[in-house]
């Protein structure tokens, strides 16, 4: 975006996801954030969990203050919040029956030159846009949690996006969060690409834990003294590659061939779906007994701690 | 071991791997290590390579010193270097061949009392004893590369391998070197825990750049930017438990079941045995291109990071 250029960004939904992204725009100082969602507490919403959002500089920053300079606009209808939207982002319900209108109605009462983004960790921008006159607008900014930390934004168009729009959007985030890495995956698969890689460990993590083989504790401490640590300094091929001798990659792939296929061939594959249900309740019933009953969420040490490995990750050694 | 019990480690084999794992075990100021390896060139390679894998505070401490004082030994025999051992470990080839009669020849040379281990990272222990008389004595201790600074040790005893032999794996791990992280497999399967969760995940990796859904950098900037950074701080389950709401894991998994099973049945099953390997060259080509012919190995830059990670993990927040 050109320096002088300021956006008026409409946030619809404004679930965690929704209020991480918040404070994610207002780290560009000159915007305007217009926020709809159909709580009636909204406000008393933002009161209370925007703070613990905002970038550690700007934390003295009070929301009051923010409400009375302008900065955020909270509306009652979607009309009001788009009517001067340079950018639309919806973070709403993740179906396709809520979406699929949403954008037909949003098309209607934005500016004929806003973006259009769904935070969606799941439903493609080809489906989202089906009701839509111009499809060319829409794309999805898939973020991880926690996302005003975590830097990864997947930028995921449809065969009907334009390019100036998947360009605007990284230049956007690149822009306003140096910190925030968007990348672009070329086509719309199921899960995009991070939780594609994420659910394969997953679905061989509950195997593993339901066959016997190591307990979740013992899987987590495996995945956090090696692979994690190994995959936050270098990625999946950027480390077989260092690590495969002279040959690299393709010297890793010709030495341990056998092993790898063995592996392949032996994966597991529990489901969702099928009549064998028991690893679901098992691996859960350990998860809870390893981690607690119910979910402290993320703890403040602990995104103190992602900041530092991010830190790291990003100096020169 | 009891606070007086003194190791004479035999290590036999002397690659990359042997001599991380010679490092590792001279952090214990009274142990002796005997080395055997068929390379000519041993005591040279030994002069050049083990200075790089010492902890930074003994980095002063050379190898002539540590080979005149006696707490390195050269041998040119395997009962030699057996003979006295309390621990006996190898890093040879890795096939069944060279270690099935390697250790029903240790067996006959080294005191009966001693510990066996492998550190292979594919052939069990059960066929790894095949011929030897006793084999409760024999367990695996899988290392990470880089070994001298990767946490994991993966102890993967067989049905047969006593109790005590595996307990007494992790108490000396544990105690000569307090970084490392050792982790009992209680089941023997292929490629064990952590290289079953690597290669599902290089199976995906590879399925999607070969379907040009991501290239190779942006994969690898993908993970450095969202799972690397989680599981290093995280594990796989404790992260979901945390980022699933407040019914922890059970409620990640009942939200998004529907998304986690679409991804299961869509997982690319790529292999390197089928006919189609096509994804194979497609793959290193665009792993060479990105990160150059032939592999740079771990920089100490790399290294440093890597050490920096661990400290942020077991730093208090």
């Amino acid at each position: 975006m050109a320096a002088n250029e300021t956006h008026q960004v409409a946030l619809i939904g404004l679930g965690t996801i929704g209020i991480a992204m918040a404070a994610l725009h207002l780290r560009d100082p000159t915007s305007t954030i217009h926020i709809f969602d159909v709580r009636a507490d909204i406000e008393q919403f933002i009161f209370a969990h925007l703070p613990g959002f905002l970038e550690p500089v700007s934390r003295g920053t009070s929301v009051a203050s923010l409400i009375s300079s302008g900065r955020i606009k909270i509306h009652t209808a979607l009309e009001t919040a788009c009517s001067l939207a340079t950018i639309v982002q919806e973070q709403g319900p993740e179906n396709i029956a809520f979406k699929k209108p949403l954008w037909a109605q949003i098309e209607k009462v934005a500016p004929p030159t806003a973006h259009f983004w769904s935070s969606t960790s799941g439903i493609p921008a080809s489906e989202q846009t089906a009701a839509m006159q111009n499809k060319s607008r829409l794309l999805v900014v898939h973020p991880f949690n926690p996302p005003h930390i975590m830097p990864l934004l997947e930028i995921v168009p449809s065969s009907s996006t334009s390019s100036s729009e998947v360009e605007f959007a990284c230049r956007y985030f690149r822009q306003v969060s140096p910190r925030h890495c968007p990348v672009v995956i070329k086509k719309e698969v199921s899960g995009f690409v991070g939780n594609r890689l994420a659910f394969a460990v997953l679905r061989e993590a509950c195997y593993l834990v339901e066959q016997g083989v190591v307990s979740v504790k013992d899987l987590d401490q495996i995945m956090m003294s090696s692979l994690g640590p190994r995959w936050a300094l270098g990625g999946v091929f950027e480390s077989y590659h260092a690590g495969g001798g002279e040959d690299g990659f393709r010297g890793f792939l010709n030495k341990l061939e056998a092993t790898v296929q063995e592996v392949w061939d032996d994966l597991g594959l529990i489901s969702m779906t099928n009549d064998n249900q028991r690893w679901r309740e098992y691996v859960t019933a350990q998860v809870e007994e390893t981690y607690g009953q119910s979910s402290l969420g993320q703890t403040n040490g602990k995104k103190a701690k992602l900041r530092e490995v991010l830190r790291i990750q990003s100096s020169t050694p």
